[in-house]
């Protein structure tokens, strides 16, 4: 009893990942890294999206569901523990659909629309005026996502605080609605860790834009990306001097490299000139060769059983369902839909 | 096995009705009576449409739930039973709200907002720009209450046809998405019996506006109702000819008197003058009464016991789950979503 009145203190946790391919490094040091910490103090609930996924992948469905085994590999290769954290599948519970049809009666079309994520995110996936209504309405989708597990924290990019901004604009407007609280409203966990840049120096490391190194990345790989990475285009001869900023190696190794006195000086080196750029990739492919060997070793291992990744995606979805078909309950309950339970 | 096989040829049919109050001569002339009929020729599928009456009740939620019992007591009353219709509670049925999900991504935000059914009751019930989300995109879970069922013929009112159209392109949209025939087309079935008008001679007949004669109605209801009903402004003396067109009393007598050659006599005597007003409305009177006494006295004794009502809707929602949930597992195996299935 003391320890789930213990374990009810903890913050929880919602977090996951949209399921359109296997995680790299960007993933890892924006969020993966910090939910190995986390779930050692928080309850912490892990999605693989692929409801949400679906909602601008139609007739792409294929990827979207083979990589929901891959995103799990990666979870557990990063040392996500399914003892600890709660891995599930958004798919498998249909209570989070059923949680957002009552929370989409609570916010108009106009406010969907005026949302500034949705706003970005028509722009760049160009649907214009052919936004498929299940996208307009993915924040309402997220907002279940997260009061379903009644989350207090939500760890998110800053692009993504408007999402936070209308879960907790639902959670009043439910709760008022029934005139109790039912809905628990969250926070906005920031990442103070700078986002990482493509290999190719664009600003968003993507798999799709192929400028990624994935968890899984062979050691040939590793190296190609890293001999391919865009440095200073004037630092032509070893004794000039370069620049440091917008240089992606150098913000590779500010991201992995612990050492960060080494780093300093290589960085003062390749200022003042005299560093070539093949001594700092060298110095970065060997810290990201060790840094993934492990990761790459555990994922294959789970890789060779798969039944038993899906039984634990089977385990977590269920807990998931408990936890999410209380909440419904309630959220039923409140509105007066529990006709056969008296 | 043959019976099986039968059952399967016969038409299947999904109806039902919002349940914002009971249910009006306006709603038993234009489907509740066809639907006795009809449980003997098809697979019959009602739906209390609580969570769609949701969806532009916000704040009123008891009245939709209140009304429940009070739909399945008119249903029962006037001869719906439950052995050969399926008479289920939308909100009891996740499997609904899972399936929405799903089509919702398959119509765009420009496509909702063009449909007519949708721009007119935008208008009538003066959401202007505060549409609630969930209104306007109530079409896609008027389609997935149908696909559902397969169901194969859905009988509307003309205003309703755009729901039908709507719903059979999500079918080829999805079909195709899939490249599988999950999913089936339906057909509208038209009524071809004239809208019951107000006895305020209103257009419609309706609860709201107080000018609906319910099924339940107690004798004095009914006699003050005919008493009150709009007939021709102009025939003021007995002796004056009296119009019949937009008469209420004479749409009435159309509408319930199955002796069409005494109500034809009427009609020639008012035209011609001579007949009063009273003399037509006593008969109207008689006809109701003898009509609708049987109705009030089995809704009377099927709210005596209000457990056993709870118990068809149960029976009827377990078998509602059943086949909606047989839909959805095919949906989601299309979409490859049924990863604990192998």
């Amino acid at each position: 009893m003391s320890h789930a009145t213990e374990s009810e203190k903890q913050p929880v946790i919602l977090t996951g990942d949209r399921t359109t391919g296997p995680l790299h490094l960007g993933h890892y040091i924006g969020s993966l890294r910090s939910r190995v910490q986390l779930q050692h103090e928080a309850q912490q609930f892990l999605l693989l999206a692929d409801a949400q996924a679906m909602t601008d992948n139609v007739g792409r469905h294929q990827k979207v569901t083979e990589n929901v085994i891959e995103v799990a590999l990666d979870y557990l290769a990063v040392g996500i523990d399914p003892a600890k954290s709660t891995i599930f599948i958004q798919s498998q519970v249909p209570e989070l659909a059923e949680l957002s049809q009552y929370l989409l009666n609570l916010v108009t079309v106009a406010r969907l629309e005026r949302n500034p994520t949705i706003k970005a995110e028509i722009v760049l996936r160009g649907f214009e005026r052919d936004i498929p209504a299940g996208f307009l309405t993915y924040p309402v989708s997220q907002a279940a996502d997260i009061t379903a597990f009644k989350a207090t924290r939500v760890p998110v990019g800053d692009d993504q605080l408007p999402m936070i901004e209308q879960t907790n604009e639902l959670v009043r407007r439910f709760n008022n609605t029934v005139d109790k609280q039912v809905l628990v409203e969250c926070e906005a966990v920031l990442s103070h860790v700078a986002r990482l840049p493509g290999v190719d120096g664009k600003a968003k490391m993507s798999k799709s834009l192929g400028n990624a190194i994935t968890l899984g990345a062979s050691p040939d790989e590793i190296t190609k990306a890293v001999n391919n990475m865009y440095t200073d285009p004037n630092h032509l001869r070893v004794n000039d001097p370069g620049q440091v900023e917008g240089n992606v190696v150098f913000a590779f190794l500010d991201a992995f490299e612990p050492d960060v006195p080494m780093v300093d000086e290589l960085k003062a080196h390749y200022r003042r000139g005299g560093l070539g750029d093949s001594v700092v990739k060298r110095t970065l492919n060997e810290r990201l060769q060790s840094m993934l060997a492990p990761i790459r070793e555990r994922r294959r291992e789970f890789a060779t059983d798969r039944a038993e990744v899906l039984n634990v995606l089977r385990r977590g979805t269920m807990r998931a369902r408990e936890v999410a078909g209380a909440t419904v309950s309630e959220v039923k309950g409140a509105l007066g839909l529990n006709y056969f339970q008296n």
